[in-house]
Protein backbone atom coordinates (compact mmCIF):
# COMPACT_ATOMS: atom_id res chain seq x y z
CA UNK A 1 0.00 0.00 0.00
CA UNK A 2 1.18 3.71 -1.02
CA UNK A 3 1.14 6.11 1.90
CA UNK A 4 -1.57 8.18 1.81
CA UNK A 5 -1.58 11.61 2.11
CA UNK A 6 -4.17 13.88 3.84
CA UNK A 7 -4.92 17.81 3.09
CA UNK A 8 -5.86 19.83 5.92
CA UNK A 9 -6.11 23.48 6.61
CA UNK A 10 -5.32 25.27 9.99
CA UNK A 11 -5.56 23.07 13.30
CA UNK A 12 -6.35 25.63 15.19
CA UNK A 13 -9.47 26.75 13.01
CA UNK A 14 -10.47 23.73 10.60
CA UNK A 15 -12.74 21.60 12.15
CA UNK A 16 -13.70 19.11 9.09
CA UNK A 17 -9.84 18.76 8.74
CA UNK A 18 -9.53 17.36 12.11
CA UNK A 19 -11.82 14.53 11.91
CA UNK A 20 -9.64 12.17 9.93
CA UNK A 21 -6.51 13.60 10.81
CA UNK A 22 -7.68 12.29 14.32
CA UNK A 23 -8.88 9.09 12.90
CA UNK A 24 -5.43 8.31 11.38
CA UNK A 25 -3.46 9.25 13.73
CA UNK A 26 -5.61 7.31 16.38
CA UNK A 27 -5.52 3.73 14.34
CA UNK A 28 -1.88 4.47 13.55
CA UNK A 29 -2.35 4.05 10.24
CA UNK A 30 0.30 5.95 8.16
CA UNK A 31 0.13 9.43 6.48
CA UNK A 32 1.96 12.67 5.02
CA UNK A 33 0.35 15.73 5.90
CA UNK A 34 -0.28 18.41 3.71
CA UNK A 35 -1.45 21.72 5.21
CA UNK A 36 -2.46 24.17 2.99
CA UNK A 37 -2.91 27.31 5.19
CA UNK A 38 -6.29 29.78 5.38
CA UNK A 39 -5.70 33.24 4.34
CA UNK A 40 -9.63 33.78 3.60
CA UNK A 41 -11.86 31.62 1.25
CA UNK A 42 -12.60 34.03 -1.83
CA UNK A 43 -12.09 33.00 -4.85
CA UNK A 44 -8.87 34.96 -5.18
CA UNK A 45 -7.15 33.33 -2.10
CA UNK A 46 -4.30 31.35 -2.20
CA UNK A 47 -6.31 28.84 -0.18
CA UNK A 48 -9.24 28.76 -3.03
CA UNK A 49 -6.75 28.47 -5.62
CA UNK A 50 -4.13 25.77 -4.46
CA UNK A 51 -7.50 23.84 -3.25
CA UNK A 52 -8.51 24.23 -6.78
CA UNK A 53 -6.12 21.53 -7.87
CA UNK A 54 -6.62 19.60 -5.42
CA UNK A 55 -9.94 19.22 -5.40
CA UNK A 56 -13.41 19.42 -6.99
CA UNK A 57 -14.89 20.82 -3.95
CA UNK A 58 -11.86 23.40 -3.24
CA UNK A 59 -12.47 22.11 0.51
CA UNK A 60 -10.16 20.36 3.16
CA UNK A 61 -9.89 17.88 3.99
CA UNK A 62 -9.18 15.70 0.92
CA UNK A 63 -7.67 12.07 1.07
CA UNK A 64 -5.12 11.29 -1.85
CA UNK A 65 -4.50 7.30 -1.78
CA UNK A 66 -1.87 6.72 -4.59
CA UNK A 67 -2.95 9.69 -6.93
CA UNK A 68 -6.81 8.57 -6.21
CA UNK A 69 -8.59 11.62 -4.37
CA UNK A 70 -11.24 11.12 -1.99
CA UNK A 71 -13.49 14.30 -0.65
CA UNK A 72 -16.09 15.05 2.15
CA UNK A 73 -14.74 13.87 5.45
CA UNK A 74 -17.76 11.16 5.25
CA UNK A 75 -16.64 9.89 2.17
CA UNK A 76 -13.01 8.92 3.67
CA UNK A 77 -14.22 7.96 7.01
CA UNK A 78 -16.19 5.16 4.70
CA UNK A 79 -13.04 4.63 2.70
CA UNK A 80 -10.62 3.94 5.60
CA UNK A 81 -12.89 1.85 7.32
CA UNK A 82 -12.86 -0.12 3.84
CA UNK A 83 -8.98 0.25 3.77
CA UNK A 84 -8.72 -1.02 6.73
CA UNK A 85 -10.58 -3.59 7.98
CA UNK A 86 -7.73 -4.52 10.76
CA UNK A 87 -9.01 -1.61 12.95
CA UNK A 88 -12.92 -1.38 14.25
CA UNK A 89 -13.09 2.22 12.29
CA UNK A 90 -17.03 1.43 12.69
CA UNK A 91 -18.46 -0.20 15.53
CA UNK A 92 -17.86 -4.67 13.89
CA UNK A 93 -22.16 -5.02 14.82
CA UNK A 94 -23.82 -4.37 11.95
CA UNK A 95 -26.88 -2.59 13.87
CA UNK A 96 -24.70 -0.41 16.55
CA UNK A 97 -22.66 0.31 13.07
CA UNK A 98 -26.32 1.60 11.43
CA UNK A 99 -26.59 3.71 14.93
CA UNK A 100 -22.94 4.74 14.77
CA UNK A 101 -23.64 6.26 11.07
CA UNK A 102 -26.54 7.55 11.69
CA UNK A 103 -25.64 10.12 14.88
CA UNK A 104 -22.35 10.77 11.77
CA UNK A 105 -24.53 11.54 9.02
CA UNK A 106 -26.59 13.57 11.84
CA UNK A 107 -23.38 15.90 12.47
CA UNK A 108 -22.42 15.86 8.98
CA UNK A 109 -25.73 17.52 7.53
CA UNK A 110 -26.66 19.30 11.00
CA UNK A 111 -26.23 21.23 14.45
CA UNK A 112 -25.54 24.71 12.01
CA UNK A 113 -26.59 26.97 14.90
CA UNK A 114 -23.43 25.71 17.47
CA UNK A 115 -21.38 25.70 14.30
CA UNK A 116 -21.96 29.23 12.76
CA UNK A 117 -22.30 30.97 16.77
CA UNK A 118 -19.36 28.49 18.19
CA UNK A 119 -16.59 27.93 15.33
CA UNK A 120 -13.61 26.37 16.26
CA UNK A 121 -10.98 27.66 17.79
CA UNK A 122 -9.14 25.98 19.84
CA UNK A 123 -6.86 27.81 21.49
CA UNK A 124 -9.40 30.55 22.18
CA UNK A 125 -11.31 30.73 26.15
CA UNK A 126 -14.57 32.71 25.70
CA UNK A 127 -16.60 31.54 28.05
CA UNK A 128 -18.73 35.04 27.91
CA UNK A 129 -19.46 34.73 24.42
CA UNK A 130 -20.82 31.03 25.05
CA UNK A 131 -23.40 32.65 28.10
CA UNK A 132 -24.70 35.07 25.39
CA UNK A 133 -24.92 32.65 22.44
CA UNK A 134 -26.56 30.62 24.87
CA UNK A 135 -29.06 32.83 26.16
CA UNK A 136 -29.84 34.77 23.22
CA UNK A 137 -29.86 31.70 20.29
CA UNK A 138 -32.72 29.29 21.28
CA UNK A 139 -31.46 26.98 18.07
CA UNK A 140 -27.78 26.72 20.09
CA UNK A 141 -29.50 25.56 23.44
CA UNK A 142 -31.77 23.10 20.79
CA UNK A 143 -28.50 21.87 19.47
CA UNK A 144 -26.44 21.35 22.81
CA UNK A 145 -29.57 19.50 23.90
CA UNK A 146 -29.62 17.07 20.95
CA UNK A 147 -25.93 16.75 21.86
CA UNK A 148 -26.36 15.54 25.03
CA UNK A 149 -28.75 13.28 24.89
CA UNK A 150 -27.48 11.58 22.02
CA UNK A 151 -23.95 11.42 23.57
CA UNK A 152 -26.10 10.09 26.88
CA UNK A 153 -27.84 7.82 24.96
CA UNK A 154 -25.13 6.08 23.37
CA UNK A 155 -23.06 5.93 26.58
CA UNK A 156 -25.91 3.79 28.37
CA UNK A 157 -26.42 2.06 25.80
CA UNK A 158 -22.66 0.78 24.96
CA UNK A 159 -21.22 1.32 28.41
CA UNK A 160 -18.26 3.48 27.62
CA UNK A 161 -16.10 4.69 27.46
CA UNK A 162 -16.30 5.99 24.03
CA UNK A 163 -19.81 6.17 22.38
CA UNK A 164 -19.71 2.60 20.79
CA UNK A 165 -17.33 1.31 23.48
CA UNK A 166 -13.65 1.93 21.75
CA UNK A 167 -12.81 5.00 19.98
CA UNK A 168 -14.07 5.48 16.21
CA UNK A 169 -14.99 7.21 13.21
CA UNK A 170 -17.93 8.49 15.46
CA UNK A 171 -16.05 9.84 18.51
CA UNK A 172 -13.36 11.63 15.99
CA UNK A 173 -16.92 12.90 13.99
CA UNK A 174 -17.63 14.26 17.63
CA UNK A 175 -13.71 15.67 18.87
CA UNK A 176 -13.88 19.05 16.91
CA UNK A 177 -17.61 19.68 18.72
CA UNK A 178 -15.86 18.48 22.78
CA UNK A 179 -13.25 21.37 21.64
CA UNK A 180 -16.24 23.94 20.79
CA UNK A 181 -17.97 23.70 23.95
CA UNK A 182 -14.84 23.75 25.70
CA UNK A 183 -13.90 27.15 23.75
CA UNK A 184 -16.98 28.72 24.69
CA UNK A 185 -17.68 26.56 27.94
CA UNK A 186 -21.21 25.29 27.35
CA UNK A 187 -22.57 23.91 30.27
CA UNK A 188 -23.13 20.05 30.26
CA UNK A 189 -24.06 17.35 32.34
CA UNK A 190 -21.49 15.16 34.53
CA UNK A 191 -21.64 12.16 32.43
CA UNK A 192 -20.70 14.67 29.07
CA UNK A 193 -18.61 16.32 30.65
CA UNK A 194 -16.48 13.05 31.69
CA UNK A 195 -16.70 11.85 28.34
CA UNK A 196 -15.19 15.12 26.87
CA UNK A 197 -12.32 14.72 29.47
CA UNK A 198 -11.98 10.60 27.37
CA UNK A 199 -12.23 12.62 23.89
CA UNK A 200 -9.78 15.30 24.90
CA UNK A 201 -7.31 12.94 26.05
CA UNK A 202 -7.31 10.11 23.67
CA UNK A 203 -4.08 9.88 21.64
CA UNK A 204 -5.21 11.04 18.39
CA UNK A 205 -6.92 14.22 19.43
CA UNK A 206 -4.01 14.82 21.83
CA UNK A 207 -2.03 15.21 19.25
CA UNK A 208 -4.18 17.41 17.09
CA UNK A 209 -4.82 19.66 20.04
CA UNK A 210 -1.13 20.31 20.99
CA UNK A 211 -0.27 20.87 17.03
CA UNK A 212 -3.24 23.33 17.10
CA UNK A 213 -1.74 25.41 20.21
CA UNK A 214 1.59 25.24 18.75
CA UNK A 215 0.26 27.35 15.56
CA UNK A 216 0.02 30.55 17.04
CA UNK A 217 -2.13 32.20 13.94
CA UNK A 218 -4.23 34.28 13.97
CA UNK A 219 -6.78 34.76 11.45
CA UNK A 220 -9.71 38.01 10.89
CA UNK A 221 -11.91 35.79 9.36
CA UNK A 222 -12.22 33.27 11.76
CA UNK A 223 -12.56 35.28 14.66
CA UNK A 224 -16.00 36.53 14.91
CA UNK A 225 -15.43 37.40 18.68
CA UNK A 226 -11.80 38.31 18.63
CA UNK A 227 -9.55 41.17 17.52
CA UNK A 228 -6.08 39.51 18.32
CA UNK A 229 -4.52 36.27 20.23
CA UNK B 1 -36.07 -10.80 6.92
CA UNK B 2 -38.93 -8.40 8.25
CA UNK B 3 -40.69 -6.20 6.44
CA UNK B 4 -38.56 -2.65 6.31
CA UNK B 5 -40.81 0.20 7.14
CA UNK B 6 -40.06 3.53 5.77
CA UNK B 7 -41.28 6.56 7.52
CA UNK B 8 -41.69 9.48 4.76
CA UNK B 9 -43.55 13.20 4.99
CA UNK B 10 -45.80 14.53 1.66
CA UNK B 11 -44.32 13.41 -1.33
CA UNK B 12 -44.40 16.34 -2.99
CA UNK B 13 -42.30 18.51 -0.47
CA UNK B 14 -40.23 15.99 1.51
CA UNK B 15 -36.74 15.93 -0.58
CA UNK B 16 -34.76 13.75 2.01
CA UNK B 17 -38.02 11.00 2.00
CA UNK B 18 -37.68 11.10 -1.72
CA UNK B 19 -34.18 9.63 -1.83
CA UNK B 20 -34.51 5.91 0.34
CA UNK B 21 -38.12 5.79 -0.63
CA UNK B 22 -36.94 5.94 -4.77
CA UNK B 23 -33.98 3.36 -3.75
CA UNK B 24 -36.17 0.96 -2.10
CA UNK B 25 -38.62 0.98 -4.99
CA UNK B 26 -35.95 0.97 -7.89
CA UNK B 27 -34.24 -1.95 -6.57
CA UNK B 28 -37.86 -3.77 -5.76
CA UNK B 29 -37.27 -4.18 -2.06
CA UNK B 30 -40.25 -4.91 -0.38
CA UNK B 31 -41.33 -1.97 2.41
CA UNK B 32 -44.11 -0.54 4.14
CA UNK B 33 -44.37 3.31 3.27
CA UNK B 34 -45.38 4.98 6.83
CA UNK B 35 -46.72 8.33 5.62
CA UNK B 36 -46.29 11.38 8.11
CA UNK B 37 -48.13 14.64 6.68
CA UNK B 38 -46.37 17.95 7.00
CA UNK B 39 -48.50 20.92 8.96
CA UNK B 40 -45.91 22.58 10.22
CA UNK B 41 -42.08 22.29 11.89
CA UNK B 42 -42.95 23.90 14.73
CA UNK B 43 -42.59 21.99 18.10
CA UNK B 44 -46.25 21.85 18.18
CA UNK B 45 -47.66 20.52 14.89
CA UNK B 46 -48.72 16.96 14.62
CA UNK B 47 -45.69 16.27 12.73
CA UNK B 48 -43.02 17.27 15.04
CA UNK B 49 -45.26 15.62 18.07
CA UNK B 50 -45.72 12.42 16.14
CA UNK B 51 -41.74 12.03 15.02
CA UNK B 52 -40.62 13.00 17.99
CA UNK B 53 -41.84 9.34 18.87
CA UNK B 54 -40.57 7.53 15.66
CA UNK B 55 -37.03 8.89 15.37
CA UNK B 56 -34.85 11.15 18.03
CA UNK B 57 -34.24 14.07 15.23
CA UNK B 58 -37.97 14.19 15.05
CA UNK B 59 -36.92 14.17 10.76
CA UNK B 60 -38.14 12.28 7.68
CA UNK B 61 -37.04 10.28 6.36
CA UNK B 62 -36.65 7.07 9.15
CA UNK B 63 -35.87 3.42 8.40
CA UNK B 64 -37.80 0.84 10.68
CA UNK B 65 -36.33 -2.74 10.59
CA UNK B 66 -38.02 -4.93 12.99
CA UNK B 67 -38.16 -2.52 15.60
CA UNK B 68 -34.63 -1.08 15.01
CA UNK B 69 -34.47 2.70 13.78
CA UNK B 70 -31.99 3.97 11.33
CA UNK B 71 -32.53 7.58 10.80
CA UNK B 72 -30.83 10.51 8.38
CA UNK B 73 -30.54 9.81 4.77
CA UNK B 74 -27.15 8.34 4.38
CA UNK B 75 -27.14 6.31 7.18
CA UNK B 76 -29.90 4.85 6.07
CA UNK B 77 -28.70 3.60 2.31
CA UNK B 78 -25.40 2.42 3.85
CA UNK B 79 -27.91 -0.21 5.72
CA UNK B 80 -29.51 -0.89 3.04
CA UNK B 81 -26.24 -1.67 1.12
CA UNK B 82 -24.94 -3.55 3.03
CA UNK B 83 -28.62 -5.56 4.02
CA UNK B 84 -29.35 -5.97 0.34
CA UNK B 85 -25.46 -7.29 -0.83
CA UNK B 86 -26.97 -8.52 -4.02
CA UNK B 87 -28.23 -5.44 -5.21
CA UNK B 88 -25.39 -2.75 -6.87
CA UNK B 89 -26.86 -0.23 -3.92
CA UNK B 90 -23.11 1.31 -4.42
CA UNK B 91 -20.77 1.05 -7.54
CA UNK B 92 -18.84 -2.53 -6.56
CA UNK B 93 -15.60 -1.44 -7.83
CA UNK B 94 -13.79 -0.13 -4.60
CA UNK B 95 -12.48 2.95 -5.99
CA UNK B 96 -16.16 4.17 -7.96
CA UNK B 97 -17.73 3.43 -4.82
CA UNK B 98 -15.20 5.92 -2.78
CA UNK B 99 -16.08 8.79 -5.38
CA UNK B 100 -19.75 7.86 -5.26
CA UNK B 101 -19.40 8.05 -1.75
CA UNK B 102 -17.73 11.53 -1.92
CA UNK B 103 -20.67 12.93 -4.17
CA UNK B 104 -23.43 11.52 -2.21
CA UNK B 105 -21.68 13.03 1.44
CA UNK B 106 -20.66 16.57 -0.74
CA UNK B 107 -24.57 16.62 -1.49
CA UNK B 108 -25.74 15.98 1.92
CA UNK B 109 -24.08 18.56 3.38
CA UNK B 110 -23.94 21.17 0.63
CA UNK B 111 -25.65 22.79 -2.22
CA UNK B 112 -27.16 24.82 0.59
CA UNK B 113 -28.01 27.78 -1.53
CA UNK B 114 -29.98 25.75 -4.19
CA UNK B 115 -31.85 24.05 -1.87
CA UNK B 116 -33.15 27.19 0.31
CA UNK B 117 -33.98 29.54 -2.56
CA UNK B 118 -35.49 26.40 -5.09
CA UNK B 119 -36.96 23.82 -2.33
CA UNK B 120 -38.53 20.99 -3.72
CA UNK B 121 -41.81 21.08 -5.38
CA UNK B 122 -42.75 18.18 -7.82
CA UNK B 123 -45.85 19.46 -8.62
CA UNK B 124 -44.98 23.06 -9.47
CA UNK B 125 -43.51 25.22 -12.49
CA UNK B 126 -41.85 28.12 -11.42
CA UNK B 127 -39.51 29.33 -14.30
CA UNK B 128 -39.76 32.94 -13.57
CA UNK B 129 -39.01 32.64 -9.88
CA UNK B 130 -35.91 30.40 -11.59
CA UNK B 131 -35.01 33.19 -13.77
CA UNK B 132 -35.13 35.44 -10.83
CA UNK B 133 -33.43 33.59 -8.42
CA UNK B 134 -30.65 32.82 -10.98
CA UNK B 135 -29.72 36.23 -12.19
CA UNK B 136 -29.79 37.37 -7.86
CA UNK B 137 -28.35 34.93 -6.20
CA UNK B 138 -24.26 34.37 -7.33
CA UNK B 139 -24.34 31.39 -4.51
CA UNK B 140 -27.06 29.73 -6.77
CA UNK B 141 -24.74 29.62 -9.81
CA UNK B 142 -22.21 28.21 -8.45
CA UNK B 143 -23.87 25.15 -6.85
CA UNK B 144 -25.59 25.04 -10.50
CA UNK B 145 -22.12 24.91 -12.15
CA UNK B 146 -20.92 22.54 -9.48
CA UNK B 147 -23.75 20.10 -10.15
CA UNK B 148 -23.36 20.28 -13.80
CA UNK B 149 -19.27 19.91 -13.68
CA UNK B 150 -19.83 16.63 -11.54
CA UNK B 151 -22.40 15.29 -13.22
CA UNK B 152 -20.55 15.65 -16.72
CA UNK B 153 -17.03 14.20 -14.90
CA UNK B 154 -19.49 11.24 -13.58
CA UNK B 155 -21.32 10.77 -16.93
CA UNK B 156 -17.71 11.00 -18.95
CA UNK B 157 -15.89 8.44 -16.81
CA UNK B 158 -18.40 5.74 -16.40
CA UNK B 159 -20.26 5.98 -19.90
CA UNK B 160 -23.40 6.31 -18.15
CA UNK B 161 -26.50 6.07 -18.73
CA UNK B 162 -26.12 6.96 -14.90
CA UNK B 163 -23.69 8.60 -12.51
CA UNK B 164 -21.72 5.53 -12.02
CA UNK B 165 -23.12 3.29 -14.81
CA UNK B 166 -26.52 1.51 -13.38
CA UNK B 167 -28.66 3.75 -11.13
CA UNK B 168 -27.89 3.53 -7.39
CA UNK B 169 -27.56 5.66 -4.21
CA UNK B 170 -25.42 8.60 -5.72
CA UNK B 171 -28.86 9.15 -8.34
CA UNK B 172 -31.37 8.87 -5.57
CA UNK B 173 -29.54 10.77 -4.10
CA UNK B 174 -29.58 13.83 -6.97
CA UNK B 175 -32.98 12.92 -8.15
CA UNK B 176 -34.73 15.55 -5.92
CA UNK B 177 -32.29 17.87 -7.32
CA UNK B 178 -33.15 16.94 -10.49
CA UNK B 179 -36.54 17.47 -9.64
CA UNK B 180 -35.47 21.22 -8.33
CA UNK B 181 -34.19 21.79 -11.55
CA UNK B 182 -37.11 21.23 -13.58
CA UNK B 183 -39.25 22.92 -11.21
CA UNK B 184 -37.55 26.36 -11.26
CA UNK B 185 -36.01 25.56 -15.17
CA UNK B 186 -32.86 26.22 -14.26
CA UNK B 187 -30.92 26.20 -17.57
CA UNK B 188 -28.20 23.50 -18.30
CA UNK B 189 -26.09 21.91 -21.10
CA UNK B 190 -27.65 19.16 -23.39
CA UNK B 191 -25.67 16.13 -20.88
CA UNK B 192 -26.93 17.73 -18.04
CA UNK B 193 -30.42 17.50 -19.51
CA UNK B 194 -30.08 14.02 -20.76
CA UNK B 195 -28.99 12.44 -17.60
CA UNK B 196 -32.23 14.37 -16.08
CA UNK B 197 -34.39 13.16 -17.97
CA UNK B 198 -32.98 9.47 -17.40
CA UNK B 199 -33.57 10.39 -13.95
CA UNK B 200 -37.07 11.19 -14.04
CA UNK B 201 -37.80 8.34 -16.51
CA UNK B 202 -36.29 5.75 -14.46
CA UNK B 203 -38.89 3.55 -12.33
CA UNK B 204 -38.48 4.69 -8.62
CA UNK B 205 -37.93 8.22 -9.50
CA UNK B 206 -41.36 7.78 -11.43
CA UNK B 207 -43.09 6.14 -9.25
CA UNK B 208 -42.37 8.52 -6.60
CA UNK B 209 -43.05 11.62 -9.14
CA UNK B 210 -46.71 9.93 -10.10
CA UNK B 211 -47.58 9.86 -6.28
CA UNK B 212 -46.49 12.84 -5.46
CA UNK B 213 -48.82 14.60 -8.48
CA UNK B 214 -51.56 12.60 -7.16
CA UNK B 215 -51.58 14.53 -3.84
CA UNK B 216 -53.20 17.61 -4.28
CA UNK B 217 -52.35 19.20 -1.35
CA UNK B 218 -50.99 22.84 -0.62
CA UNK B 219 -48.98 23.49 2.23
CA UNK B 220 -48.50 26.92 2.81
CA UNK B 221 -45.33 27.27 4.81
CA UNK B 222 -43.44 24.64 1.57
CA UNK B 223 -44.35 27.54 -0.39
CA UNK B 224 -42.22 30.99 -0.80
CA UNK B 225 -43.37 31.74 -4.33
CA UNK B 226 -47.04 30.67 -4.44
CA UNK B 227 -50.41 32.15 -2.84
CA UNK B 228 -52.12 28.62 -3.84
CA UNK B 229 -51.87 25.77 -6.79
N1 LIG C 1 -18.76 18.63 3.88
C1 LIG C 1 -17.35 18.95 3.84
C2 LIG C 1 -17.09 20.26 4.52
C3 LIG C 1 -15.64 20.71 4.38
C4 LIG C 1 -15.45 22.18 4.74
O1 LIG C 1 -16.41 22.96 4.78
N2 LIG C 1 -14.17 22.55 5.01
C5 LIG C 1 -13.83 23.94 5.28
C6 LIG C 1 -12.72 24.05 6.28
S1 LIG C 1 -13.13 23.34 7.86
C7 LIG C 1 -13.35 24.57 3.99
O2 LIG C 1 -12.50 24.01 3.29
N3 LIG C 1 -13.88 25.72 3.65
C8 LIG C 1 -13.50 26.43 2.46
C9 LIG C 1 -14.69 26.99 1.75
O3 LIG C 1 -15.81 26.91 2.29
O4 LIG C 1 -14.50 27.51 0.66
C10 LIG C 1 -16.56 17.83 4.51
O5 LIG C 1 -17.16 17.14 5.35
O6 LIG C 1 -15.40 17.57 4.16
N1 LIG D 1 -30.03 15.14 7.30
C1 LIG D 1 -31.39 14.67 7.33
C2 LIG D 1 -32.33 15.75 6.89
C3 LIG D 1 -33.77 15.37 7.02
C4 LIG D 1 -34.71 16.54 6.89
O1 LIG D 1 -34.29 17.71 7.06
N2 LIG D 1 -36.01 16.24 6.64
C5 LIG D 1 -37.04 17.28 6.60
C6 LIG D 1 -38.10 16.96 5.57
S1 LIG D 1 -37.47 16.86 3.92
C7 LIG D 1 -37.71 17.33 7.96
O2 LIG D 1 -38.11 16.31 8.50
N3 LIG D 1 -37.85 18.52 8.53
C8 LIG D 1 -38.46 18.70 9.78
C9 LIG D 1 -37.71 19.67 10.63
O3 LIG D 1 -36.74 20.27 10.14
O4 LIG D 1 -38.08 19.80 11.80
C10 LIG D 1 -31.49 13.44 6.45
O5 LIG D 1 -30.69 13.32 5.52
O6 LIG D 1 -32.36 12.57 6.68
Amino acid sequence: MSTLKLVIGNKNYSSWSMRPWVLLQHFGIPFEEHMVRFDGFTPDSAFKQRMAEISPTGKVPALIDDGFTVWDTLAIAEYLAERHPEHPLWPRDRLQRARARSLCAEMHSGFGALRSHCPQNIEASLPEVGQRVLQEQASVRADLDRLQALWCEALASSGGPFLFGAFGIVDAYFAPVVGRLRTYALPVNTTVAAYMDRVWASPGVAAWVSEALAEQEYLDFEEPYRKHR
